[in-house]
Order: structure tokens, then C-alpha cells, then sequence
């Protein structure tokens, strides 16, 4: 493809101020508070798709927040990419720990990003990484370089679960329709170091309350006398991992899949300092599943994290109280093989099991999602190690990650097309995060790396 | 003492008036926000201990919120009674459980109350049963009945663990001299099972946090190979019981007095249904201590509950996030001959040495006290007894609280005196829960014992 760099250089300056106008939208779906903000949201994308070049581009309602979807059909044909991504984010809190608001961006530089990088809740996760697309895809028209048919699917509830997107999937087979599926919403090991992430963890996320006495209680007259609903909270979770920091969950583990000895050291061969890796985090030991590296654990293992736990007086001072409820959300990652509904099933049999007489347990499933391997010898990926090669003059480094998409799994199911993982942040970027950011170099590098993929993808799919 | 159920009958409605105008004033002292409301509650004590007849009342300064003293001394050689009381209250929250606002008090009729009781924060703990006794000295000098030197200490930081009051009493010996010291904060067993107070737990109040890595990270990337600051929070909890709910702190039992098979007989007397008492908490069974009854479980055995905790995202929906940090808010009940102090630093010491590596563990006491025990061959707990004897028409029980009042073992020791423990409240009135209430019954019932005290310690003292 020509003039990739020249027109990047050309409109750097106009790409960073367009995404720098969506991360001042507050897009949070957790929090229907920002309703009308993630709709006005899918709107701005909506107009910049249209800009970009798309032929049909339209605001899909859902039960939820809606999906926006465009294409750009030039030849029947011609093979088909479908790009996925979010136009909505994680909450920002703990808001406290943001050197800047998080909706107000700001361009500074990081030691892994001296030539800057934008600030923002999502400037990472995931509307800097989708509006690469946008950019690539107004590319690519405004040079008449489109070489294959194009059609986007932003979705505004993939922080929440993308509990509606299923849906409408399932009732868009023909509109969807499309012979790989590209996405922008992982990361790769460093800016000199390219990498495609081959491999994401499936998820179960669960809320429990548990109840104990009718109404909260004076500690001194009930103490000792009741069980006291925050201690029997942290011992059922506590219970959650044996003293190798295996999950207890009877059947937890039988589907897991096992890497052999060979894949194993393969994996091992990724650059990775356990010395840089705790400095990063200011902590003096990693901790986990024994018998596993930090980078086997947080990939290939499945884990088992309370994401957040509350219950009894928490303000300032003392409260001699025992509470009547405590609660806790709690999220499982899972691998390949792995099934989440089965997963959210075991856990709810097995904490209810594990109650003790006097509190009541209420197991409500959040959402989930299946993990999913891309096959590096497909022609999806194979194109995508071409476009990195070209770009970044490397062949990129297959990894699996240990986060989540849950659609993926959805998407191959369904559409019965693999997926593509092109990610362009850095572990360090904070997603989810105080103070996540996006460097400059890795938004312009995506957008020059995608009309590659497209190229090299229309290619070997003569 | 003549009069008294005439009086008490005549200016009935003025005594409530007078109490629910009190209990309007939100003086919260664990929450900073309700400073002035506190300082306006002293002053309003101030006044009302003024118009009921002290010669000398004042506001003394500390360096928290002051306390109210005031006393009439009528003649040098006859004995002096100290009444002791607080005028600040507990947090309302959890706010939404009450059924009438906490600071607009009602008076409702209930079960135990067929006479009505008064619903607000403080109606029992312990403006209620702290304006008895200004009630009851205004009774005794309006008709000339005083038979003895009075004294009154009321402060405003009880519920936050009297931190000034401490100094107060240490610097000011000479001002509150005095032979036996009263104090209602306290419950009954029932209306028609009057008790009196003999035991008290002592207390030991520590906030904990927990850090692991120094921002919260994305449970995905991170999730198995990081200690999760909220999972190693609820092992290291889970651990401070054993299997028997023992508490596994090493030396924690070392000073507990061990009562004899004759004591737990006698207290085994006292009347109990566990059903009722199931019953009214709305749980299928009790937890606690192997070995140990409902009533010596919260009572004459030490106990540890968390009293808080929280960390995470505990919003609205779903944050997959491992946090940086996590914390609780956690109280023991200490039996006589446990110190508050010792036991303090044993939890520190061990609480410490569990912390796995890789998290950072701060634990910062709170406040605490001692346990303490009256003697019931004592005059002041002899005169009691008369008191309610001519009151109830029955005598008392001696009764092991549960609970703490931590200066009450600092009154022994600086002052000198022993201390009794007049109670009118019940276990259901919801003292520091959501629905507190006092009886209107036994806010009158209250008033007319008190003198009688006055009365049978002054005739013993002889």
C-alpha cells in the first residue's frame, strides 16, 4: 500500500484530536447514570464511520445499548473483514488515584512512551484501539486502496458482559456475514517487540450476598453468639484455594486444557523479567498457582479473584456492629475448554454447599464468556503476521493472554469465521486503571499496521 | 421517697417532649461532618441538668468533644453519687432499613412495648437513659427529696471509645470524688425480669490495610499471578478462627478467666428460649464458640468480628479489577483480666506474620478497654438492688453484658469507686441497628427506680 506513512504524518495532528473528542465522553455502561453519555457516544462514532467512508452505516437498538454497525461492500466477490470493537468504558474509580480526570484527556510522556501518550479512561480500552479501524478505514478510501469488502460492529456493553450482543448476533447471520473477524482490544509485549494474541481466558463473574441475622447487631451484646455474616464471607472465600492456590471447586479443573511440555517452553521463550515485572507493580514476590510461571498463570490457568467485597460499617471511625448482609463480586477466568455456564453452575453449587447453618447465600451469575485459541496457521493470522512484519519489520511473537473477549467464542460459534487479535497497547498502558493510557506511537502504528492486515488478508485468500 | 409515680404521672408528657427534642440532634461523634450538631447536644445537656437543679454545671473542654459536669453538694458528709453517661450517638447508616428517620423521633407501640417506644438513633444508647437520670435529680430537688451529693459526668465520645475522657478523669480526681458511680447504659432482661449489670467485655477496635500492588489492575492480564489484596484479606481473616471458632491468635486466651461449673450453673438460671431468640433474628441456628452457650458465648467468652470491610469495585454492575487495596474494620471482646492493650499488640504481632509476601499490611489500633466485673456484696450493688426490689416488686439478676463500656475498669482505677450498672434497656431495641428504640415504659420506669438508689445507697452508707 502506498502513502500509509505520508498520509499518517499528514493527519496525525486531526486523528489525535478526533479521538481525544470521543474519550471526553463518559461512555460508562456499568453505570446507568451515563446513559445518555454512551448513547451520545454510539452517535459519534456512527458520524465518524460515515465519514470514513462506509456506504450504510446504522444505529442497531438492542435491550440494551445499541450497536453500531457500517460496511462498505465493493465486490460480492471479494472476501470480507468484519471489525469488533466497544465505544463504552470501565469506570474510572478509584477516581482519587487519577493524576487527571479521566474524562478530560491529556498528552504526556511514560518511559515506555516518549513520544507521549493520551490519558483517558478508554483511551486504550477500547475507543482508542477501535478508532484505529476508523482511521485506517478513512485511509484506505481516501486513496481509493479498499481492496476487500469491510463491515464494523461497535458495541456499547462489552465492560458490562455484551449481554445483548448474542442476540443480535444470532439474528444478523446474513448482515454479519464475512470471512475473518478482526479486533483491536488486547495488547502486545513491548513497541520493539510485536505480538498477536492467539489465545484469550473465558470468564464467569458471579455476585454473592450472604445474610445472616434479620438486622444489623450490636457486636458486644450478639458477638461470638452470631454468625457474624463478614467472617463467614471470608471464610467461604478463603476456602476458594488450597494452600497450593488451586480453586477448590469440586470439577473445577476437568476440562482444563493441559499444555504439553513442548508448548510450555515455547511459551517460555517470550522476553519476560520477573525482576521489571514486580518493580512495575512495587511488590516484593508474585503469587500463585504452584507449579506455574507468572506468565503461565495469568494465560493459561484459570484463576479465581474477588473483584470487589463489602459489607458492614465502612465509613470513618468505629461501628461496633455485626451486620445483617455482606457481599462480594467475584470473577473466575477461564481456559480453553473451559465452559462458563457449567463453571458459574459449579460455583454456585459448591458456595451454597459451603455455607454453615445460620446464614442464608444468594449465588446471582453476572455474565461469562468462553475462552477461544486462534490457529496461527490459518490465513487470518498468517496475513496478520505479514502486516507486522511489514510494519514493525519483525515477525510478532504468538501469545495468549490472559484477559477476556467473551464474543470471540460467540462470533466463531455463530458466524463460524476465527478471529484476528491485532493489539497495539502495552500491559503498562493501566487499562481498567487510574490513569490509563494509549501511547501516540502505538495509535498512528495501528493505523498504519491495519490496511496491511487488509492487503496481505485479500491476498492469500485468492 | 414519696410522690414519685404522682410526679412522674403529672409531668409525663413533658419528660418524652423533652427527650424527643434531644434525639432530633444528630450528634454522630464517629463522623466529623456532625460536629456542631454534637457541640449543641452538650449544650442542651448543659441546660437541662442546670433547670434540674445542679448548682454548678459546666462544659469542659477536651481535646475531642467536651464533656458536661455537673453536681449539687449538699452537705460534705454525706456520700456522693456519680452519674456517668454520653450524649453522642452511632451512625444511623444502613439508613435505608430504618422504617422513620433517625433524627425524627415516633413513638410506636411494638410487641415488647405495648405502651409505645421511642424510635430514634440515641433513644436507648444512651440519651434516653442518660436523661433518666437528669429527670430523676430534677424529681428529688424539686421536691426536696436530694438524700445525697450528686455528681454528673456526660460525654460525647462513647461511640468512637472515650479517647479524652481518659485525661479528663485522670487530671480532675479531686472534682469527680465520689463513692460509688451510676450508670445506665445497660439493658434488662425483660419488663417483668428486672437484671442489673455485673460483667462487661472489654474491647479491642483495629482498622486493617492491605496493599498489594500499587494500582489496581485488570483481572485478566493480572489474575493468578499477583496476590489479590482482597483474597489474601479473607484468608488471613478466615484464619484468626479455628474449627471450634477459637480464636487463633497465640497468648489471646492466656488471661481469660475461666468461670467454675457452679457460676455457669448460676448463670444458666437466668430465662432463655433460643428458639424465641432465633426467632427474633430470623436465623435457622447459632454459631460460635464449641463448648460454650448462646448466653456465655456473649458474655464471659472473648470474641473477634469484623466489623467492616470493603475494597474492590462494589458498584453498580461488573468491574473485572484486582485492587490495590483492601480493608476491614475489626473488634475483639475481651473478658475481665484480658488488657485491651496486650491483646492489641498480640493481634498486630500475628495478624503481621500471616501477611504472604507480596502485600503490605498495616494494622492500626483503634481504641479499646477493659473488661470489668462488679461485686454484688458491694453496698452500691446491695442499694441497687433494694432499688428495684421497691420498684419492680421483685429482685434482680445479676447479669454478665456482653457488652463494653471500656471507662468503667478506668473509673476503678483512677477513681477509686466501683461502678453499677442500672439498665432499663432491652436486647430488642435495636441499640446500634436500624429501628433503635427505648420503652416508653422503661423511660419512666427509669426515672422512678433512680431516686430509690439514691435513697437505699445513702441509708447503707451510713
Amino acid at each position: 500500500m502506498n502513502q500509509i506513512q505520508s498520509y499518517i504524518s499528514e493527519h496525525k495532528s486531526r486523528f489525535l484530536n478526533e479521538l481525544i473528542e470521543l474519550l471526553k465522553i463518559p461512555s460508562i455502561s456499568a453505570d446507568s447514570a451515563f446513559k445518555n453519555d454512551v448513547l451520545k457516544t454510539a452517535e459519534t462514532v456512527k458520524t465518524s464511520l460515515e465519514k470514513a467512508g462506509c456506504s450504510k452505516v446504522e444505529i442497531c437498538e438492542t435491550a440494551g445499548y445499541p450497536i453500531v454497525y457500517g460496511e462498505k461492500i465493493i465486490d460480492k466477490n471479494l472476501p470480507t473483514i468484519l471489525v469488533y470493537g466497544h465505544y463504552d468504558v470501565q469506570p474510572p474509580d478509584p477516581i482519587e488515584l487519577w493524576d487527571s480526570p479521566p474524562f478530560e484527556p491529556v498528552i504526556k510522556p511514560t518511559d515506555k512512551h516518549p513520544d507521549g501518550a493520551i490519558f483517558a479512561r478508554g483511551a486504550c480500552d477500547d475507543k482508542g484501539q477501535m478508532y484505529m479501524h476508523v482511521k485506517a478505514m478513512e485511509f484506505m478510501t481516501a486513496t481509493n486502496q479498499l481492496p476487500c469488502n469491510v463491515k464494523f460492529m461497535i458495541e456499547g456493553e462489552e465492560e458490562v458482559g455484551s449481554a445483548n450482543l448474542a442476540t443480535f448476533v444470532k439474528n444478523n447471520h446474513d448482515k454479519l456475514k464475512n470471512d475473518v473477524i478482526l479486533i483491536s482490544d488486547t495488547g502486545m509485549i513491548a513497541n520493539d517487540v510485536p505480538s498477536i494474541t492467539t489465545g484469550l481466558r473465558g470468564l464467569s463473574y458471579v455476585e454473592v450476598e450472604l445474610t445472616g441475622p434479620n438486622r444489623d447487631l450490636h457486636s458486644g451484646l450478639y458477638g461470638g453468639a452470631v454468625a457474624n455474616p463478614i467472617n463467614v464471607l471470608t471464610k467461604m472465600i478463603a476456602s476458594l484455594h488450597d494452600e497450593n492456590n488451586r480453586i477448590t471447586i469440586p470439577g473445577f479443573y476437568d476440562k482444563v486444557e493441559e499444555l504439553s511440555q513442548a508448548e510450555r517452553k515455547e511459551m517460555a521463550k517470550a522476553p519476560f523479567s520477573l525482576e521489571s515485572y514486580q518493580k512495575a507493580l512495587d511488590i516484593e514476590a508474585v503469587y500463585g498457582e504452584k507449579g506455574y510461571s507468572t506468565n503461565e498463570r495469568n494465560s493459561i490457568r484459570p484463576t479465581l479473584d474477588v473483584n470487589g467485597i463489602w459489607g458492614g460499617y465502612i465509613g470513618e471511625g468505629a461501628k461496633t456492629v455485626i451486620p445483617s448482609k455482606a457481599y462480594a463480586k467475584i470473577s473466575m477466568r477461564l481456559v480453553p475448554h473451559q465452559d462458563w455456564e457449567e463453571i458459574t453452575q459449579r460455583f454456585k453449587t459448591h458456595f451454597e454447599s459451603i455455607a454453615p447453618k445460620g446464614v442464608n447465600i444468594k449465588v446471582n451469575p453476572h455474565h461469562g464468556g468462553q475462552g477461544y485459541v486462534t490457529p496461527i496457521d490459518s490465513i487470518g493470522y498468517q496475513a496478520a503476521s505479514k502486516a507486522y512484519k511489514e510494519a514493525f519489520g519483525k515477525t510478532p511473537i504468538p501469545q495468549r493472554s490472559g484477559g477476556s473477549i467473551p464474543i470471540v467464542a460467540l462470533f466463531e460459534k455463530e458466524l463460524k469465521s476465527k478471529t484476528i487479535l491485532m493489539g497495539f497497547g502495552l500491559d503498562s498502558d493501566a487499562i481498567h486503571s487510574p490513569n490509563e493510557h494509549f501511547g501516540v506511537w502505538n495509535y498512528l502504528k495501528g493505523i498504519g499496521t491495519i490496511p496491511l492486515f487488509y492487503k496481505h488478508f485479500t491476498a492469500l485468500s485468492k
